[in-house]
């Protein structure tokens, strides 16, 4: 497998290395995720996040496996394991099923090999095109509210929401970027106002409840979110709050835009009803822990709800920002979604 | 003056002591706040907060004042200075201005500690109204969220949106209660969550951005929350996160009630355009700060927007709970507000 970098994974010809983004942005430590079991670990800790990124990762730690002469049926188990690392996000499954799709007996490691690394490259065109697509919607002048981090950390390129903002920025476009913090894992207060700040693109970091004032006072013109599964009517799963903004949004006739590569779409899912939330820890409702300490302010006995995720009704999406072009809800009645997934 | 206590103010005869509720739960520790100075510094750090707790806080240290002998010109100067402490809450501005409406020269001290005392048992007296008339609206079965605290913590009896779900759940009915976080202070996670389960009350703690999904699920029943200003229009200025909590009742079909005592109107605005909004230190933002610890989380210069309160237009509100009964949307049409005033 050739060398590959980008901004949190990397493969320098031996290892797969992940910048561990539980840890950011006070530490950028790189942590050895070339076994299955450490990258397992290492998803499911959310050390390796962000949809589109944890699919490449996956999978090259798959391909290195196979490089490593392993036998097909370690493979297939280790792949297994992976596909089931983390629940929503299904870039994911989408990858290991590709790589491991082929006939039992004709595990060939070139061709994991390529498809791997074909992943990886795609990967950044992919955020490239969404990027393009997306800041034509992008006006000057433009309040743009984001969800989690969608930028650099969490794909191969330049990111799915936030590669948006950011050609949009490069296009010298005046626009002004609101993050919200995310809780409770505040992907939005330590990546994205990290990111954000080192892209020197406008931003001010707020707490998700401030998200409603500022679309009421007009300060917030247009909604970009990323996704972790697009579900073939247009629903979509993406990071907790998400659903809370596009009602908003709709309430102030604000537009609100989904960004996502193809591989983010699930040919098996009809409608966001299919798709699985997954549940976190308690613990992480009850305080927060990072490289920048750990506190815990609940009492320790508080009974906890905390979905990862949430689904966003298609009938709540202005458009859908993907690949290949900005859909709309015509186009995604008419079975666009799939059309998107066929080359 | 007389002895009094309740959950978090008490005065033992000498001094005034308040509960420093930003250590709360993890420690319990009084302050001394007898003189105006140390009272403006608790309610400036939230270390005394809630709004009918704040008014009736700021009335026991003028009558102490008073009592001290303090010449007319310094009392008023320390009313005028308690007065400006916090600017949206307006509980405290009632309070202030009744206790210097006596006509320059004719200051009394007597009349000045009876009205502070009377301030105190009458509050006890409106949260049982509050929650005699609110809990009559809550059902067998409901989901009530509720943000930020309005319980014994934040006023001088059972609180006035947790006062009646205290009250329904005395009255044996099955609810469940949903309490918002409430970013960035986190009343709900440390105070909430402390008093409901010091009181028995099943509940659970969330993220103020999973209220959305809970909506949706049907989970949540009925939006319950108190506020710290109400226009004349019925308009009403909460902690951050309630209009946005407004906006998802309406588009889930959710009632969404509001509680608070007749000390919380302003007979001087007409609407919330005429509420002030506060807003704090950008560090509240970029982590978390308490008895439980302190972490920063978001790089050190993140730009932040950081309102302590928003503005809940009375076309969200079902009703309004009020001391003297359940207010609709035709009560306040028709002026209930300025009558509520009136006793």
């Amino acid at each position: 497998m050739r060398k590959f970098e980008s901004l949190a994974l990397r493969f320098d010809g031996e290892k797969i290395w992940v910048l561990d983004q539980m840890l950011l942005p006070q530490k950028k430590i790189w942590l050895d995720a070339t076994s299955p079991e450490k990258m397992i670990e290492y998803i499911r800790a959310l050390k390796v996040r962000g949809a589109p990124l944890i699919g490449i990762a996956a999978a090259f730690c798959l391909a290195r496996l196979a490089e490593s002469g392993e036998t097909e049926a370690e493979y297939r188990k280790a792949a297994e394991s992976l596909r089931a690392s983390r629940p929503t996000a299904v870039n994911l499954m989408n990858a290991v099923d590709k790589l491991t799709a082929f006939r039992p007996g004709q595990m060939n490691v070139r061709d994991i090999v390529e498809l791997a690394e074909r992943f990886f490259r795609e990967d950044q065109k992919l955020c490239e095109n969404i990027a393009k697509y997306g800041a034509e919607l992008v006006l000057d002048g433009d309040g743009i509210i984001t969800h989690c981090n969608t930028g650099g950390l969490a794909t191969a390129g330049v990111g799915t929401a936030m590669g948006i903002i950011r050609r949009a920025h490069e296009e010298k476009k005046k626009i002004h970027v609101y993050i919200d913090e995310t809780r409770p894992l505040l992907q939005g207060g330590r990546l994205t106002a990290w990111e954000m700040a080192e892209l020197a693109i406008p931003h001010t970091l707020i707490c998700d409840s401030a998200a409603a004032i500022l679309m009421r006072e007009k300060r917030i013109t247009k909604v970009i979110v990323g996704c972790d599964r697009i579900a073939l009517n247009g629903d979509f799963a993406n990071k907790v709050g998400t659903y809370g903004l596009a009602v908003l949004a709709r309430h102030h006739g604000i537009a609100f835009y989904v960004a996502g590569p193809y591989t983010t779409i699930d040919l098996h899912c009809e409608s966001g009803a299919d798709i699985p939330i997954e549940e976190r820890a308690a613990d992480e409702v009850r305080g927060v822990c990072g490289a920048f300490g750990e506190v815990v302010w609940a009492p320790r006995a508080t009974p906890v709800f905390n979905p990862a995720f949430d689904v966003t009704p298609a009938a709540l999406v202005s458009a859908w920002i993907l690949d290949k072009g900005v859909y709309t809800t015509e186009d995604i009645k008419r079975g666009g979604l799939i059309e998107c997934t066929q080359s």
